[in-house]
């Protein structure tokens, strides 16, 4: 039964465009999740050598394959968890949640298909990579009321065309409008979220999107010597929100302890956790 | 022998570093290129549909293996023209050449080592990557009469440390800097390309400068269907240019016939055949 998970994402897929936001699809990202929970039960767990101050980190094993690295910490391997999550979201009520609880939650979401996905095929990251757009842009569909868009017309002088985009977020006039890169890492493609930012900016003016990435990781690990480490670029970072665009944001599922400092220097970049966003979406604007 | 061209690649591998624009490399360069063209004598050449107006293609093809594809027009496969370069670049004096005949000769040197690396390796675009990069910022170099760097040093403010970059070109005070990316394709990727010359730009004031990326071609091969078609994003290009930064040429070996059309727009995006770049480099900061 190797295959459930991916049956469960195959069903995500084919109805995720009717109603981004909605219910039906937190119920296939559950069934997603629980499937991989599942497969994980016959997987093997073996720790892994974090070079990463205060984190830990093992990955999943099945014969050969070895997944990408989980944050053990982070990883919530109880279907309840979503289950509770999901009931308060119907009820449109979070309060009884944590910022940090709801980042767990996600990321166990999150990381156990991509490790399901790992431990099954063969140099796989556009299926890990689209299952987790569709999770970000499913929660975020759902906070935010609107479903989003990834193409915006542009009219400038004699040129009208339209601009494939990230998810774009319109909650209509007078309120501001979201630019949602979703990445499973960034590595140095990140100044790709920048200049999606700068042209935002630029051809609609500065303030109207605010640029809100959200990312599940920057770990790598090396499978030989099964040490983790985190790949991270601060210092080209300051340089992109300072020359190229600012970002309101960057959110993470599991953050980099080296950007965590970023909010220390100046001018700052907030990096947070993604759970935060449930709490501070409304206000993000000011 | 069919590791042959590959050896020769090793070989200037090795040695590429010590003098980039040096002799040296440009023989090695003409060994890698000679033993691809051997190389390329048992393979059959296999004709594609192109969709492209006006170009014509063919494949390489050994047993399983289909190459890129190859405009007809452009490659040729005849060692003495590199050897003609050569002598005339030994002598400084590329006058009895034009512009399309060096690109040409450039790009059948290029062409002839990534179509045997695609019939003898499986998925590997980082081998002709390499291999394109030093071509190019070897004929740079050469041209330039400096070799390049790929670090910067940032000093702004409280903040002192070096940015990663391209190929720069420092050709000293009171001469324009070349800021040169090298790319086999870049599609959607391209767009980091506009942003790094923003980010130079910013940090070292505008003008100071001059983006001249180098790109090879922008074919798509669909093998099943023999056919050609060439990726553009000829809108989105305009809105770069106006909303990121201005690259001063983008140098092509093989044209697409899209981006040709850019020179007439408004404002211009200058697209060349790359063998102009030698006849005017050293006007382009006017």
């Amino acid at each position: 039964m190797s295959d459930l998970p991916l049956k469960s994402y195959a069903a995500l897929q084919k109805t995720f465009g009717a109603d981004i936001g909605g219910a039906a699809n937190r119920k296939a990202i559950g069934d997603v999740y629980r499937r991989s929970l599942d497969f994980l039960k016959n997987a093997k767990r073996e720790n892994l050598r974090s070079l990463i101050p205060g984190k830990d980190y093992f990955a999943f094993r099945i014969g050969d394959k070895l997944s990408r690295a989980v944050n053990a910490t982070q990883f919530i391997a109880d279907e309840r968890q979503w289950k509770a999550f999901d009931a308060a979201v119907e009820k449109n009520d979070l309060s009884r949640f944590t910022p940090d609880q709801l980042t767990r939650i996600i990321y166990s979401v999150a990381i156990s298909f991509c490790c399901y996905i790992d431990l099954t095929k063969s140099r796989d990251q556009k299926t890990p990579g689209t299952f987790f757009e569709y999770l970000i842009s499913h929660l975020f569909a759902w906070k935010l009321g609107v479903n989003p868009t990834t193409r915006i017309q542009v009219l400038n002088l004699d040129m009208d065309t339209t601009l494939p985009t990230d998810f774009i977020f319109n909650l209509g006039k007078d309120r501001p409008k979201f630019h949602l890169p979703i990445k499973t890492s960034t590595r140095e493609r990140v100044i790709q979220v920048w200049a999606h930012q700068r042209v935002l900016d630029g051809v609609f003016g500065t303030g109207r999107f605010l640029g809100t990435p959200v990312i599940l990781a920057e770990t790598k690990t090396d499978a030989v010597k099964r040490e983790v480490i985190e790949i991270c670029l601060p210092d080209q970072w300051r340089i992109y929100q300072m020359h190229i665009a600012q970002l309101k944001r960057i959110y993470y599922l599991d953050v980099p302890a080296t950007y965590v400092k970023l909010n220390d220097v100046f001018p700052p970049i907030t990096v947070k956790s993604f759970g935060h966003f449930f709490f501070e979406a409304d206000t993000l604007s000011a």
